[in-house]
């Protein structure tokens, strides 16, 4: 199982605990991190898994290391050349969201994820409304472990939805 | 100049009378229209810009028009096959960008101008807020006249900042 | 109808001869020439449309003119912000393709109207083979307008194959 | 270290035996290897890289699992959802790229190693020519052990370009 983190390079520091502690649950459980590669949330939330143990995934905008230099926890940089476009690829490679924090970016990706219906849980994120359309389908969750376990539960169901 | 003009494909009637109005008010005024090439506010507003003797771009997710059906009022529809990661290129080939009502994607779209600092007008669209990053920068139109003069000027402003 | 054509920016004498010429050929038939929106070959081939009328789009691969600057003649300057994986969608949005002279990226663009089966006319480009796969599907002409002959005829025939 | 493996789905056996047996010899030097995540070429290394105990990476065209299965030896599935446009990624990813055998998508993974200037190595693959620009970039090895050795020698080079 692949869960991603999603969130901004610059965060305050209660989201990059958050995102850490996040990055630990995921890693004890076995489950690997994938995110954009970068610092503040991502660099955050890879360092957490790494410390448990997990696998990380970086998914950069640049066409290399010195373009877009990975954060020192990913494990496995994806070097993709096609800018904040790869933020669709970020949220595809989940099995499930977490959405920690964040900036344009991080509503970039939210975005992406209600458009390709991947299962997407926040936690002191973004709100936004228009209309029909709202960020209901965002499971709030009011703590890391939390955000992980109804993250993985989503992704479960996802795979498995007669279960 | 280019102007694009995002919002979705299933948009109630007003959102669709407001956007061939807004097409229309780019064609009168020479300037060319870009946008998804689909239907709904899309179609709408490429109806109105073609209707006025503008010209109309189409940024296709599909191969081709058999897998991605350009509206009938897009004069060059440009296929990127890269599905909603187009969305990106969309808002970059705007001089600016006017949003009109629109769902998920059209709020990666909107995420997107704000990532790239492209100008951006909001008629009776998303709304979104987080911390200290918000949707003030987001220039709130009251009419298509009004977000097709707004988007203009900053269009212009952005070409020329000394002026 | 459009028309892509695809070539390097370093490129001999006789190779922009034939872009600008090619260009002037669509654009006298009211084709709308689709390239790169760069230099060398898609300059001249911009050139030459222009200059007989035709209407001209540019495919980049940065995100606004100060990252990419499109060529003078590029009437409608589309910006990816994915670098050269945009040489996909140029070749995507031709009905056919004309490859003059070019370098790898060419190459690429090569590759790619082969995967898609988008008709491939060839004029002094490149020649490669491996095993079963050969460059037999490109068609070759000896002459630019020659080049627009054949790309307009496989252009029709592919959008009514039953013609 | 990242070592990207391309070739095509369909294969002869030849390629075959020589994907897994260059999967097998990245996976004993403790190389992760990244490919396309399909099947023939792909399948073949990614089943050797496991089998000698290596981690393996597939960059895929889809959005998902449904649309794009991965092949069952892929440890880490990455959904791109922008089609072969993925190709440019696949070949950024590694430190060194190694070609075998292949059909239109590995001539433009190859096309895309020369453009950004990525380390190539070809076991039984495409030769091309066209004026100063040719293959003469490609290194060519005579076996997988041999492709490998060149790959990781080019890869270290291109770290430490002063050693």
């Amino acid at each position: 199982m692949i869960i991603s983190v999603i969130g901004g390079e610059d965060a305050p520091a209660d989201a990059l605990g958050f995102a850490e502690e996040a990055g630990r649950e995921l890693g004890k459980r076995g489950v690997t991190l994938c995110c954009g590669g970068r610092g503040g949330v991502m660099e955050a939330a890879c360092r957490g898994a790494r410390s448990a143990g997990g696998h990380t995934i970086g998914i950069l905008p640049g066409h290399d290391a010195s373009e877009s230099p990975p954060n020192p926890w990913v494990e496995f940089p994806v070097f993709t050349g096609i800018g904040y476009a790869r933020n669709s690829a970020v949220v595809l490679s989940g099995d499930a969201v977490i959405a920690i924090d964040g900036a344009y970016g991080t509503l970039s990706e939210i975005a992406f994820a209600l458009i390709h219906s991947v299962p997407l849980v926040g936690l002191d994120t973004w709100d936004f409304a228009y209309h029909g359309h709202d960020d209901e389908k965002i499971a709030r969750a009011a703590s890391p472990q939390e955000a992980v376990e109804i993250a993985m539960e989503m992704a479960m169901q996802r795979r498995s939805p007669t279960a």
